[in-house]
């Protein structure tokens, strides 16, 4: 009750101050059409069950499917059509409120006006039927897109930047710039010799050299053979898959609340920091140095872990001063949830990392990097497509979504205000809710054991509120940065309910 | 002149049966509407070229992109909405005969009506603006996609269908499923133990297991960690990136003309299966057993290089015998330019392969495998967005295109002439010309020196003829779907004239 009613007088009195900030000027201006949008999207008033999910038509699809695919992680199926906003609508008409969005890649809800008409015109038609190899044969409006569209949101420091199609493959081409600026390095900045082509043609040293990734346990950066080398979340993701080999050192581990345990949590900045110091040495001792080095600003995958400014900060003076490089995953903290574009952006960083990678609520992939990691030969950074600008047409429209409606700032305020209804649902019911942890919308929090998690997320199914898991107890926020107070609301209050239900 | 003419002659032929064929029956309205089709789309009369390639335009959209990218790959900028066809046109306005097509990757060439229909419904835009977790929260209309699209063109024998973005990621995955198969036999059909899991976890045996995937000296499958571990095309994609270290094995290397050389290339295709079986035995010896082999039809990048039927019957009795798995990579084969949908399907293998992967001409990727290699749990092969929805939209309009316009039977019938063409022109400029070797119009030559191969390939673009290289020496056609006996003749033509300038 408590949080449902210090939320309800916020969104209340957020009611009650707009129409005078509409009539005045141009801030009223960029309300009125913030408004405009808000009123085109069609959102049901509250979350609707009429089956249980999965209902029978989603059952009776996945039996279907399963004649041609094996997916068993599939949880239900969606009527995107009816899909609004911040409700996800399943083909048995339940209307949830979506607090996973996709695995948090959805950025401004569903079937968002400004999107739609994004997709309309002639210039969406002609990239889809005329899709270009970028590396080779670009359109004559490329240039502009990646300006206009990624470089107006590029991390502050970083000038460069490549497409790509996933974060996976992001990742992938993201740790071979990192293989080939220390390999230059090692080479005293020279370019390769024939020896080293010829050797690299025959899988030998030197041109194949032997060096590594340094990546963190409970990490998670793709599936892909390269990228599970540096995963570290699950064991399913893991099992009977060869891979590469690499180091893996400790990422902090903190108590909560964070301002009860501020000497204890610096001393586990600073364990880890040292752990990484002696990753280093003993893979130069082995004759496998490390390149570089990757990291997510949080552990989400991995249990939603955050590490601190401070272990960030530590973390790329270490790279300076041995010559390798950092970069930052920002594969699911990045598009905004965070209140900043870019999650690092909090850390206060004395300068930029060297490399940071997206996807998901980007649309599609690509890596950030500084001048200096810039391929010096063609064809090293490559594939067929290297990205799609068909992408960039409705990312230019999540961008100016974003801009005008001011959904940063949006963020940043929702976050405050889940930020205080948990600490209350935390101080009632500590069994079910603890650790809560966020940056803007982007929250988690830990259940004591991952059967009462299990009940939780399954009951706030029954209510109509659909999370997300990550880790072994942990349930994480990843609503679109739409959501705002009125949704809110609404999670605040069947949390208590279901968790109220489950403590008694 | 000769093959010049040879070839008027047919398409001279071919117009003159039409008008009768249009006015009787069934088979009368397809081609009626086929023709319709052809009619809509407004290409060129033949190439023609106002600058050098690049011209003023590109050069200066090169460096303006050189400010925010590093892509020393690029040829030209390219004006889409201009593009028809089979004619791509220039930001100088250049209309070349494509004949690369996006490193073979258009199927219908540009603008294509069908396509161009098939964007504009409420599906795609639902589809783009709402696009979901494929693995999770599939649309409702999922199953009907996969069934209508994929599967109606999946290869004989093949039944199960796992969708991915790329090539890359359907390399990697293809690999993961061989790798979990190899696993589980070698556990004796039983599922993992807590103790593989936690191994897995740790990075060690016996989760993390030793086995590797063979592969072919000249192969391409990919360029990130996993992909390169299995690509021998060119040292540039493979120095300073470690890789797995996985055996490599020889890929035939025939004489050409291929009948009057048929004892050579039997011994040939028997040397290069002893050596895959010796692989097999050293692997298991060395205890790094070979879960997989993966190989292309043709090995596209590493210079066209053909396999024979009996080499493919080879390696598929020789998986089955050592229990591995027999992995077609048809991302540049696939989708309809060598006359059928699969190359191997001209191979006649006594059964399907267990996987094939394919993107490209198919505009995402995606995996056809076995039944017995569906992953036994969730999560296994997943990611978050696992394929993309609004390319089976565009997909279905290519296929329907395909069908409707019996554009299998001309692609058979344009590389039939195509090779009577190429015979003709390596009689005449046997140091120009050798080795010609298509299936279709997926074809490709050698000329005698690296250094002609370029002068052809340059003289060939200043006569508005945009061709493809591969490997050393090799020119390769890939043309679309679309590609007829007038644009043939054109190709058939240039390559007269600047081949005979070469030559004298």
């Amino acid at each position: 009750m408590l949080s449902k009613m210090r939320l309800g007088s916020y969104s209340h009195n957020l009611r009650k101050i707009l129409p005078g900030i509409e009539s005045c000027g141009p801030k009223g201006s960029r309300y009125q059409s913030a408004m405009a949008a808000a009123a085109a999207v069609k959102e049901p008033e509250g979350p609707q069950m009429v089956t249980e999910v999965p209902g029978p038509r989603s059952k009776q699809l996945m039996s279907e499917l399963d004649e041609m695919q094996s997916m068993k992680t599939i949880q239900f199926f969606v009527d995107y059509e009816k899909s609004q906003g911040n409700y996800i609508v399943d083909v048995d008409g339940n209307k949830m409120l979506d607090v996973f969005t996709q695995i948090s890649s959805v950025p401004l809800g569903y079937n968002h006006p400004a999107l739609l008409e994004a997709v309309k015109g002639s210039a969406m038609a002609t990239s889809l039927v005329n899709r270009p190899a970028l590396g080779v044969f670009p359109g004559a409006n490329w240039n502009n897109s990646l300006r206009d569209v990624l470089m107006s949101v590029a991390p502050p420091g970083l000038n460069n930047i490549i497409t790509m199609m996933c974060g996976t493959c992001s990742n992938e081409n993201a740790m071979k710039l990192m293989f080939m600026k220390y390999a230059e390095h090692l080479r005293g900045g020279k370019e390769f010799s024939q020896a080293d082509l010829d050797s690299a043609m025959q899988g030998q040293m030197p041109g194949i050299p032997k060096m590594s990734i340094l990546s963190f346990h409970g990490s998670f950066h793709g599936r892909s053979i390269g990228c599970l080398s540096v995963t570290h979340s699950k064991a399913i993701h893991l099992v009977d898959i060869p891979n590469m080999g690499w180091p893996v050192s400790d990422f902090p581990r903190y108590k909560y609340p964070l301002d009860q345990f501020v000497r204890e949590n610096a001393v586990e900045d600073s364990r880890c920091l040292a752990m990484v110091q002696d990753k280093i040495h003993q893979q130069l001792k082995d004759g496998c140095p490390i390149a570089g080095i990757i990291v997510e600003p949080v552990q989400a995958e991995g249990g939603d872990h955050h590490g601190s400014a401070a272990w960030f900060m530590g973390l790329q003076a270490i790279c300076k001063k041995h010559n390798i490089r950092l970069l930052i995953d920002e594969v699911q903290t990045g598009g905004g949830a965070t209140g900043k574009m870019w999650m690092h952006e909090h850390f206060n960083l004395p300068e930029a990392p060297d490399l940071v990678t997206f996807s998901k609520k980007m649309l599609s992939g690509g890596i950030y990097h500084k001048e200096d990691l810039r391929p010096q030969h063609g064809a090293r950074i490559f594939n067929t497509w290297v990205g799609e600008p068909s992408k960039l047409i409705i990312l230019d429209a999540v961008i100016k979504t974003i801009k005008r409606d001011n959904l940063l700032a949006q963020v940043t305020r929702v976050g405050a205000s889940m930020t205080k209804g948990m600490n209350e649902l935390q101080a009632k019911y500590p069994n079910i809710f603890a650790n809560f942890r966020s940056l803007g919308t982007f929250g988690a929090f830990d259940c004591s054991t991952p059967e009462i998690r299990d009940k939780l997320t399954g009951g706030m199914r029954k209510e109509g509120v659909h999370l997300g898991v990550c880790g072994e107890t942990t349930v994480r926020f990843r609503p679109s940065l739409t959501f705002d107070e009125k949704h809110l609301e609404i999670l605040m209050g069947k949390l208590q309910t279901v968790g109220g239900k489950i403590d008694s």
